[in-house]
C-alpha cells in the first residue's frame, strides 16, 4: 500500500521538542500557535501530550505510552471492523528476499528506491540479501501461490497487523517515518467483480472509520493512474483535509486485478473447470492516521480528542485542601467514577498531590482528554460539580446525580461537534474553480480545489511541478455529471478531480 | 530476554507437512503417533491443524490464522493481565545502531552471533550498520535514558508487543524460528527490592496464565549464573515438561540490576538529593509458547487446547439429509447458539454443505476445538444433543433445555482435567535423584531429574556435555532445605535443582 512520500518545505525540529517533553518541566513549554507555524505547532502538540518522539536511529520514531493508547484504540475498532466482514489475521515474515520483491515489475520500481536491506545475519554474508518489509503484497502472494488450488480454496480473506520500513529522507513523527505500524489486508477472488466489491467494502470500513470514530470528514473516490500503487489496477483512497488546507491521504485500498496473481502463479480451477489467475486486493492504514487526527481537531492549548478514540474519554480532578475535604470529595467522587464506569466510559481519576488543580486542568488539556471534572468541597456542598468541554473550553455546573448523564450527552455532542467543525472548515476551503489563476491562489493558500481535469497524465505532471498540489482523488459521487474545460490545459475534460497540496 | 537455542536431533520435515495442509486433502493426511516420532509428531500436529507453516525465507514462519487466533487470545489475556499491574504499551523501533547494543557488554557477547544486519537503506550504504532487534533493551534504555531525572520519573513501566529477529541455524516452527512475535516489558525502579519485587510479580503473571489458562504446570524458579540472561543480575524462569519429557522454558523474568543502567547512563536524582543509577527488570514470553501449549496437551488424532485458550470453544454440527430436516436442525441449533453467546462462549457452527458429519468430526478434532455438538432430527424429536469432548473422546447425551449448562460445565471441566493429566504426567516423569547413572538413564528416556548441585558452573557445563542436559531452575520452593551431595561431583551441596533436556 502507499503512503505518499512529500518534501518537507521546512526542517522538522520534533528533535528539540522531544527534549523539552522528556522532563516533567514539558508540561510549561509552550505551543506554537497555528497560525504562526503550523509545523512547529504539530511537533509542539506531539511533545506537549507527550505522544512520541525521534529515536536514535534517523528517521525512527519511539511512540510514548499516550500516542500508543490512540493505536491501541485505533486497532480495536478496525479489528472488530474487519472481522465482522469476515477477514481473519495472521501473520508473514519480515524479511523479503530479494528476488521475490522483483517478481511484480512496477511493484518494485515504486519501492525498491526507499527499502533497507539486510546483507549479513548469524556472522555470515547472506546468498541472496533480504528487503525488510515496505508492504507485503510480494512475501505473501508468494505464500497464497502454495494454498490456491481451486475456487473452493477462495476467497480468502487475511489481515496482519505488523511493522513496515521505508527509508525517508524527511521524517516527520507520525506522518513519514521510516518505520512505522500499520494493518494490511491482502484477499483473493474468483473474480474482478468480487475483488473490486472487497477493495470498496473495505474503503467503507475506513470511510466509517475516519468520520463515525475520528470525526475526521474524508472524500472518498479514486487515484488517478499516475497516483495508483505500485502494481495496482486501481485504487481507492479516502482524503481529508488538515487545518492548513492541506489534504492527508487516510486510508487506500487496492484492486490489484491480477497483476500479481500472474507474477506469483496464483492460478485456480474454476467452477467450469478451467484455469484462471485470481483476482486481488490489498488494504491499509498506519499510524499516520494519528498525524491525521491530531492536525484535524488540535487548537493552540493542545492535543483535541474526539471521545470515541479517545483513551481517556473523561478526567476527574478532586480538589481540596485538608484530608476532611478531601475524604469527603472522594466519596462523591467515588460514586461518580462507579456509574461512569458501569455506563462504559473510559475515565481517570488525578490525586496526584504535588499538582495544584490548575495545574493538572492545563496539563489534561494538552494531552485533548474530552470532558474534565472538577469537583471541591463547596460542589459537594450543594450538590454539584463543574463539567469542562475540551473542544469549546466551554463549562457547565451540573447536579452530582445527573452528572454521569450529562457526561455522556457531553460525549456524545463533542463527537457530533468536532465532525460538524472540520467539516465547515473543509468546505470552507474547498473551491469550485475553473480559472487556472485561481487555483494557484488556492494552492499557495492551502485548500481543495475541485476541478475538471483532462485525463492526461502530463498535463497532471505539470500541475504539480508548477505547483505541488496533485490530483488527491477522483470523488466517486462526483463522476458523469457532464463535461466541462481542463483546468490547466483547457481541453474538454469529462472527470471532476480534487487537487490539493497534501502531506 | 533469552529463548535458548537447541539442536535438534532430527531435521525439521515440516515444509512437506506443509505443502500437504496448504490443500484441503489436507484433513486425510495421517498424524504420525508420538511414540513412533515425537518431533515428526509435532510438525503434523501443526499441519493438520493448519497452524502454520515455512516460508519461502530460511528460518521464517507465516502464521496462519488457525495459529494467530490462539496468539491473539494469548496476547489479550496477558494484556489485560500486564495492565492490571499499572503496565502501559509503547513501540520503540526495529532497528538498533551497532554501537547501542555493544553498550553492554555481556549483553553483546549473547546477542552478536545471532543477528540479522541492515546494512543498506534507500539506495546508500548507511554510515553505520543497524541489527535488526533480537531483543529491545540497549534501543529502549538508550532512550530511558533521556527520560528519567528525578525519583518523580519513576518507575517506567512499559511494554511492548512486538517482532524480534535471531538467526536460527535449526528452525522449527512456533519453538525456533528466525523471526517470532513476543511481548517485552521493561521497567525502571528507585530500589533493587522493588525491582526484584516487580520482576518476581511479573513471572507470576506467567505462572498465572500457564497453568490457569494453558493447563500448563509450570515450575517456577532462578536460573543457574550460566543460564542467566546476558545482562542480567538474576533470570528467573518458568519450566514445563512436555510429552516426551523434555523441558520447555516458557517464560522469563529478569532482574537486570544496574547493569544497563550504567551503560546507558540511567541516572536519577533520589529522594534525599543524592544520585544513583536506576534498577531495572525485563521480562517476555513468545509464539514458542504455542509450541508449548501443543506439546503439552495434544494427542495422536491432533491438536487439543484448553477452553480457556482455545479461539473457538465449541463447534456446532447440524445433521441432516433434507432441506425440512435441516430446517428443523438449525432452529435448535440457533436457540443454543444464542444461549452459548449470551453466557460468552465461543462458538462456530459448521453448515458447509460439500462435507459429511463424520469428516467435519474428524476435521474440528484436529483443530482441537474443546467440545463439539452434533444435533440432528432425531436428537431433535427426542429433545436431546450429543456432547463430545476433544480431550477424552467421551459422549454424552442431554437435553436441548439444559445443553448450554452442560457445555459450560464440561469446559470448566475439560480445564481442569487438562491441567491435572499435564500435571500427573510431569509428576510421573520427575525423579528425585541422588546416582549419577540413575539420572542418565532418565536424561535418555526423557524426565526431570530434581537433585543437589554443588554450585559450580564446571560441574554443570561437563554435566551439558554429557548428557546434553541443562539446569532448567533453581526452583524457589526447595531452597533452603539442607544440603546432599552433588548428582554429578559428588561434593556438598546446598543448592536443589532441576535437570533435563531442553527444546
Amino acid at each position: 500500500m502507499n503512503e505518499p512520500s512529500k518534501k518537507s518545505t521546512k526542517p522538522d525540529a520534533a528533535n528539540s521538542a522531544n527534549n523539552k517533553s522528556s522532563s516533567k518541566k514539558s508540561h510549561a513549554a509552550a505551543i506554537t500557535p497555528r497560525a504562526q507555524d503550523y509545523s512547529q505547532w504539530y511537533l509542539d502538540i506531539i511533545a506537549a501530550a507527550d505522544m512520541a518522539e525521534h529515536a536514535s536511529v534517523k528517521g525512527a520514531m519511539v511512540i510514548k505510552p499516550t500516542g500508543y493508547a490512540i493505536w491501541e484504540m485505533m486497532q480495536h475498532i478496525l479489528d472488530a471492523k474487519f472481522k465482522a466482514t469476515g477477514v481473519e489475521n495472521a501473520y508473514f515474515p519480515l524479511f523479503i528476499p530479494e528476488s521475490l520483491l522483483k517478481k511484480e515489475a512496477s511493484h518494485v520500481a515504486g519501492f525498491a528506491p526507499e527499502v533497507a536491506v539486510v546483507t549479513h545475519a548469524g556472522g555470515k554474508k547472506l546468498a541472496e540479501p533480504l528487503v525488510v518489509r515496505p508492504t507485503s503484497e510480494t512475501i505473501i502472494y508468494d505464500t497464497y501461490a502454495k494454498w490456491v488450488h481451486s475456487y473452493r480454496d477462495l476467497p480468502i480473506l487475511i489481515n496482519q497487523w505488523a511493522n513496515v520500513v521505508r527509508w525517508e529522507m524527511r521524517p516527520r513523527l507520525f506522518l513519514r517515518t521510516t518505520e512505522f505500524l500499520w494493518q494490511e489486508g491482502h484477499t483473493v477472488h474468483e473474480t474482478e467483480a468480487e475483488a473490486d466489491a472487497r477493495a470498496r467494502q473495505m474503503l467503507d470500513v475506513y470511510t466509517d472509520f475516519a468520520e463515525n470514530y475520528l470525526a475526521m470528514p474524508v472524500i472518498a473516490g479514486t487515484k488517478s493512474p499516475s497516483e495508483r500503487f505500485a502494481g495496482a489496477q486501481e485504487t481507492y483512497t479516502i482524503e481529508a483535509m488538515m487545518q492548513d488546507g492541506k489534504a492527508l491521504q487516510a486510508g487506500t485500498s487496492h484492486l490489484l486485478g491480477q497483476n500479481f496473481a500472474k507474477a506469483f502463479g496464483i492460478q485456480f480451477t474454476t467452477r467450469d473447470g478451467k484455469k484462471d489467475f485470481a483476482w486481488q486486493t490489498s488494504w491499509g492504514v498506519s499510524t499516520r492516521m494519528i498525524g491525521g487526527l491530531i492536525m484535524t481537531h488540535s487548537d493552540d492549548a493542545g492535543l483535541v480528542l474526539p471521545p470515541l478514540i479517545a483513551p481517556t474519554q473523561v478526567v476527574i480532578i478532586p480538589i481540596g485542601k485538608s484530608a476532611e475535604e478531601l475524604t469527603m470529595v472522594m466519596t462523591a467522587v467515588k460514586k461518580l467514577a462507579a456509574e461512569l464506569t458501569a455506563a462504559g466510559v473510559r475515565l481517570h481519576i488525578d490525586t496526584r498531590e504535588h499538582l495544584r488543580p490548575g495545574e493538572k486542568f492545563f496539563a489534561w488539556e494538552k494531552k485533548g482528554v474530552p470532558v474534565r471534572v472538577e469537583i471541591g468541597p463547596k460542589d459537594v456542598a450543594k450538590g454539584s460539580l463543574v463539567l469542562a468541554r475540551r473542544d469549546t473550553s466551554a463549562k457547565i455546573v451540573c447536579g452530582l446525580g445527573e452528572a454521569a448523564t450529562k457526561i455522556e450527552e457531553m460525549l456524545k455532542t463533542i463527537q457530533k461537534d468536532l465532525f460538524i467543525k472540520a467539516q465547515q472548515q473543509r468546505d470552507n476551503n474547498t473551491h469550485e474553480i475553473s480559472e487556472w489563476e485561481e487555483a494557484k491562489k488556492v494552492f499557495e493558500k492551502g485548500g481543495f480545489v475541485r476541478a475538471w481535469w483532462c485525463g492526461d497524465a502530463v498535463c497532471e505532471a505539470k500541475i504539480k511541478e508548477e505547483t505541488k498540489a496533485t490530483i488527491r482523488c477522483l470523488p466517486f459521487e462526483r463522476q458523469g455529471d457532464g463535461e466541462g474545460k481542463c483546468l490547466h490545459c483547457g481541453k474538454v475534460a469529462k472527470t471532476k478531480v480534487i487537487f490539493a497540496k497534501a502531506y
